[in-house]
């Protein structure tokens, strides 16, 4: 599993406050902390604390902070083409990049891999278009489709591409995460190699009792269905614990008594 | 989820002693204990301390005893017909029985589905013919699709039949596990109304270490693979919280903020 830690963001509190007092320790902690618990890149997000004509710049900071510990991917995570060009420059100085995210309607599509063309970075397309989000296995097979002939016709490889068939939470729809589980396996099918395919894991339990438990489950079948990357909190030990069993169980990883210390050592 | 309480078993030492010291109060409470749990059926199997002529005698005390504390159907857990037999015959007179299990040799499957239909009870097939366990999936599907076969010409109704994949300790081999999710996707398929797909979880584990985390993982995958039965420790309080998760993610159960709570006052 290619896991991206989730927790530089500013609505989280505590980046949201590092960010508002430029507090580089506190940033610079988090991505260590999260790299220790098993994420293999670090998405970065200003939050909307920050004015808009401002975030470009905040990106800048966010990111080039990060750098200063870290030569792991940096998931540059903003909807606008400016701030997240201004994010990319900054992470590729000292990494890879990763694009998160474009939506499915062409013109935008067309921009974003431009973008990821031009710094050879990954791009994360949510299951987005000018409808809002596909509510279907189908609906979001057909943008998957799409993004992944946009990546072709710009010249990014089928490596860079990461498929997000989007989560909602499971209080306001339940028949979405089975759904999210039939279009993981319907993703796998698009070309050969198959694209990566990834979540973001914690909109599928805002507002629910039992997050973590929901998380865990679902990440759980998420794994068994297919997917191969998502964007976790990977502080949470017991999601990080099911993930790695998982993948065992499935020999992607080589069991050995200690094979969930084996994972972390990687 | 059917869930079929694994404890009722000579095998661990509370039920060997109490089988031994016809102790009918342990027995008992481990049945209750289980049904708590979350428990729809109880697995019953005299284990192998009891001397082979004297383990048809020791099944039907087994069965008595648990029947004089629930009505909850109770899977009769042994190779030999006779003593299935003697098992269903005593379950019966109480609640349901379920013959666990048949494998799919022609001559063993046409005995114990005769068996079945003449006590109206389920049935669980295993992956193993002639040749032993089926290693590959579309093996196990073959001999999934002559136990249905079978069970049509015994007259058993589909409703009655479980088929199981077999689950191999992940420590003697690791491509199994992965087999068995995909052999769950193929059962789906076999007839419809699908027929029910049952494991027997804790062989996974067996010699394993983070034995817990891997039976969890594992179930919660299965049962996104379509699973909706299982022989599993019902007392293992977290395992069983990751499956009901699994099942309201899957939109088999409603979501309430006591989602918990509610699948086990059901």
């Amino acid at each position: 599993m290619y896991v991206i830690g989730e927790r530089i963001n500013g609505m989280f509190n505590v980046i949201g406050d590092a960010l508002a007092a430029k507090d580089k320790k506190a940033v610079q902690e988090m991505a260590e902390k999260q790299i220790v618990g098993g994420a293999d890149a670090l998405d970065i997000n200003v939050g909307t604390r920050v004015p808009k004509a401002e975030r470009a710049a905040a990106m800048k900071w966010l990111v080039d902070t990060t750098r200063e510990v870290t030569h792991k991917p940096l998931s540059i995570d903003n909807p606008s083409l400016e701030t997240v060009r201004v994010g990319v420059e900054a992470a590729v100085k000292g990494g890879k990049a990763i694009i998160n995210s474009t939506t499915g309607q062409q013109e935008k599509l067309a921009a974003f891999m431009k973008l990821a063309r031009e710094f050879e970075a990954g791009i994360i397309c949510l299951s987005i278009d000018e409808n809002g989000v596909a509510a279907t296995a189908e609906g979001k097979a057909e943008i998957g489709m799409r993004s992944l002939a946009a990546a072709m016709e710009a010249g990014v490889s089928v490596e860079n591409v990461y498929l997000d068939p989007i989560i909602l939470p499971v209080n306001c729809d339940q028949k979405a995460p089975g759904i999210v589980l039939e279009t993981i396996r319907q993703f796998k099918l698009l070309s050969d190699p198959a694209p990566h395919i990834v979540i973001g894991l914690s909109n599928l339990s805002q507002g629910a009792s039992e997050r973590e438990l929901i998380n865990r489950a679902f990440l759980t079948m998420a794994v068994g269905a297919g997917l191969d990357a998502a964007i976790v909190d990977s502080l949470d030990t017991e999601l990080m614990d099911s993930m790695i069993a998982a993948e065992m169980l499935l020999n992607r990883t080589i069991y050995s008594d200690s094979f969930l210390k084996a994972y972390r050592q990687r």
